[in-house]
């Protein structure tokens, strides 16, 4: 099969560059870009030099319909939703990996994005593609976003268990510089980033809301989580730290029930040992959301880590497992490498 | 005036150097080292070359008594403890850096420090010097440890002024490499470090007791904290996150005063802007403590950001200002410095 | 084919597992170390969850020969000469990446390394295998340097070619972190290492021997090269920089044309465009030498840039680039991933 | 005294303020920006609170000079030399840090700076103050270029003494991103300069003329040298490698005594031992520029490695060494601290 990527010289488009090379049933139709028509992608970027060779053009749907099996929207938010409604027209597979079509009350993208939404007609087509909480299905996903990844897959086993306090949820996000994206701005200089950490956001990140969205699905009690974000100098990664309060009568050894009945036949979901915490680097580079958590008796505090890399499992890759399970393969193929490392 | 310093190599020991180069009224009299003996501290550090020519020898207590006014205990943990007594009987001027001192129950010590505490009546002289909670008196102080004045700074006006829900609060602290100390381990080598965040001792770290020994001083009410701590790649700084729940009745304004109330008249605490937040970066090299903080009314958390030099306000600097105070001198003397930046 | 891996626990034995993950032809049969033997080796890396849960063990000569194709040694140097006589007795097929075995004069080996040399016998058995140089052939493979590969894949169409004066090279060699593998030290600490650059070994690296002995073979005439290397702080990576003085009646594109006849048909060797340089991350995670060039028409100095990647390239990569060719198969098998970028 | 700062808020403006904060005889008179002005500048720079509570106003040659004693220019080069002429005209003094005074002959920063040159009865005014070398008089005051400082002091000693063969002279620069500048561009992003090595403006960096006119006043015969710049990931500093051959009868002890004889009674020039070489973080924060040297004795090829801290020796710094000479002030006035270490 072959996909066309739109926002390609983003750093989500080099991504599913990399990952689509790897994978041994999909291969790039067309690539598309706003700003960059050239030749060859590797004119563009010479680290893919002898992996692709492709024209990079201007966004043309009848092209990306024509010579492909389905399109991925490596676009920043407000793109897609301007551009989708041709393919959904055509029932053409689409999966977007943008926040555009991720929240299903139009009026949450106007407060929390601060543009004119998608019609709601489309986003109610749209499936928030989450493998491991949702069964893929349709021909219009949207890839969640990459600290709502970390945070959905921390909590689930814990709001679909009723295990926790509701109001008690406290998420610590911190991110590599490649999740804010390739634009330029002070905050990205490497002067500004190295040696430095920042909160950014407080209380209004977009992620919020498909956070919450995803979690009232389990619980419709939950009424709202306490969630920031920060900026730590690494290029690659999401750490994010979750602090809970257990319930009372909960026991510490249904809390590791829950996470294994979640997740021990998910390849992509990596429990660690009892009070192991995950580091950082070690899912550099792949799909793996790798897991851990400790009890602290005296309080009832859960501390629960979980690591992913924002461009793979929290975007490119996710995006491809999310192709597998939409085209029927196994949810791995092409995405068993093993990290990075050191 | 003249100070020795006992653990001149230890990087809160070179610290403690630069620093006093920088003061006015305070010299360096003699150095000590437990490993490295040398006729010239810049024949160990060549960075120094000029600053001071000081020969390096072995622990003495006699000299030290005889060739200073004052001594600073720049070793780790452990160390103190077992030297103090000479300094206690002759009633010579002891800063200790280290935690040998900080605990007054000695079995704490023992349980969180995994040693044999120092007597308990040498314990009972010292003081616990953060001096903007503590007015700074007798000759053997303890100097606070790095994420312990982050944190106490961060809280104590809503814990003094009762301000918040006691079983709500979470600190999540971050700090660079030198929080670690020189020794060498996997996890400070680079290759381990860089690109990497990790948390480490989760609700084990030694601050949590000194922590809650000086908030419960506050507040008896006050039963336990959650703490936890992360290395991030930078090679100095703490990042303090701390949410905590503000009771019902208590308002934004009131919230800001207490804050006000406990700063606006310490030179080292720099409250920032409504709803702004510190970056890291912006206290590099100083003594300064930069907090923000920012309410989420939807669910009444507080977020407070505190930012410090864990080298200085954490260790070297907090030890000068003690220092100052024990010496009647203006506690700014030879701090006042502006940042490294960018 | 089954390959055992002695030295494991290392940097280079680490990639070796990732990248014999990613071939269709090779899998790990055993595993050995040093310092660490444990049931699985994803109790010592938890990043290799799910890739193997290999035993690792002690070295055994007989284990190794009877459960495995081949052996690659990934230990520090000095290892492998009092390991491998047993299997070249038995003709065992064996691939050593430390400096062990490179050196055809055994008093260099004594000089550069102060060690005893590997008896003269092995070492006149074993083939200096840098594939895009020598044509591999035999069962005692030395894999080259990291520091040698891109210093010789810089020279090599130069020295070949007559193109050069041979008293004018000088080669700088920059190296990432892990190139000083895994031993702690004070100048591997991250403190140390971050925010620094430190040049080592002046004119006294090991790797000058091997890059004579490999640039002599093409031109007798060569007495010595200037060759430093220092350390800045990335965790992976070579940037080789060479300048050197062409001979007065040579043309630009004569030097153009030296390095396409050398290269044009070496998957592994990108050259760039005209006057275009190279980026060290462009090759990161991959087996790619990428070289570029510029030439001073004042001076007649040639600057030539090659990057690697130390532990691909450099390494683990070259050794199954080196197994590919023993074995018959494409050099190219399983080592066609593109880098991770950005 | 007190100073005015033109382009205050870029990285050598800044670190003006710091070391002017730092100075017992110069203090701020007005600061001046083209792009932001603000009732303070620390409402630009928080980490400037408590030191610097001055308005940033737009550029005003009036209330420069009635309220200042000289001014600095700070801006990056095209902005003096169109700004310059009312203060020459008055006689008023000027310490310009950037390019546009540096090179006397005009066409020569045509060429290098493709920009419109000053008036050539302008830049005859001028002097390329680099203390070490000349002696600083008059009231235009050019501060030399941060490589250009590093690569004139590396080799003076040699020229100035005839000790090399002039047509050897190899300088290898590397730079942290700071000497970028603070302008946006995709190579200094975070993610594109962490783990990262890049070569630029091969043969083409506009420092190579004024490195070689300061030169030639040493030598005549001096016809060109080859100059390259890189840039690495750190946020400050320069290491400067310098290869050159050795006239056959040149000893070792001659090229020691020529590098004491030409700084021994510079402060801010700090000779390692014999055949130690400097690290860059030694001079973090400092105006030192410390020199380490060796020879190889095989091809008589000396390496020197010069490491300033790029924003300080290389900029600011310089330029209050140049105002306390100027002032016929010790140079060393305020400029004394030790370096931020570790």
């Amino acid at each position: 099969m072959k996909a066309a990527i739109v926002g390609v010289t983003g750093y989500t488009g080099i991504e599913l560059i990399r990952l689509i090379h790897l994978h041994p049933q999909l291969s790039i139709g067309t690539l598309h870009s706003h700003s960059m028509h050239k030749n060859s992608i590797s004119d563009i970027f010479p680290h893919l030099d002898q992996f692709s060779e492709q024209e990079v053009g201007p966004f043309d749907a009848e092209i990306i319909m024509a010579k492909n099996d389905l399109v991925f929207f490596a676009t920043p938010s407000g793109i897609c939703k301007d551009l989708v409604e041709v393919f959904v027209e055509n029932n053409f597979p689409v999966i977007d990996l943008s926040g555009d079509l991720r929240l299903k009350e139009t009026q949450d993208y106007q407060s929390w994005y601060h543009k004119t939404p998608v019609a709601k007609s489309i986003v109610d087509k749209a499936l928030y593609a989450l493998p491991e909480i949702t069964q893929v299905q349709g021909n219009l996903l949207s890839n969640p976003g990459c600290y709502a990844t970390a945070a959905i897959l921390s909590l689930a086993p814990l709001v679909a268990n009723k295990l926790i306090e509701l109001d008690s949820i406290i998420l610590d996000g911190k991110s590599g510089l490649s999740g804010a994206g390739k634009q330029l701005s002070d905050s990205t200089h490497y002067v500004s980033a190295a040696e430095n950490m920042t909160m950014y956001k407080l209380n209004q990140h977009q992620h919020i809301p498909e956070i919450l969205q995803s979690l009232q699905e389990m619980d419709k009690a939950l009424e709202t989580i306490q969630f920031t974000t920060s900026l730590i100098p690494v290029k690659r990664g999401i750490f994010m730290t979750l602090y809970v309060k257990i319930k009372e009568d909960i026991s510490w050894s249904e809390i590791q029930t829950a996470y294994k009945q979640a997740y021990d036949d998910r390849p992509f979901v990596r429990l660690q040992p009892s009070n192991s915490l995950p580091e950082l680097r070690q899912v550099l580079g792949t799909n793996f959301c790798d897991i851990g958590f400790g009890l602290n008796e005296k309080n009832r505090v859960l501390t629960v880590i979980s690591v992913i890399d924002n461009l793979v499992k929290g975007a490119a890759g996710q995006a491809i497992q999310n192709f597998n399970l939409w085209a029927g393969l196994d949810e791995t193929t092409g995405l068993m490498q093993a990290p990075i490392f050191p």
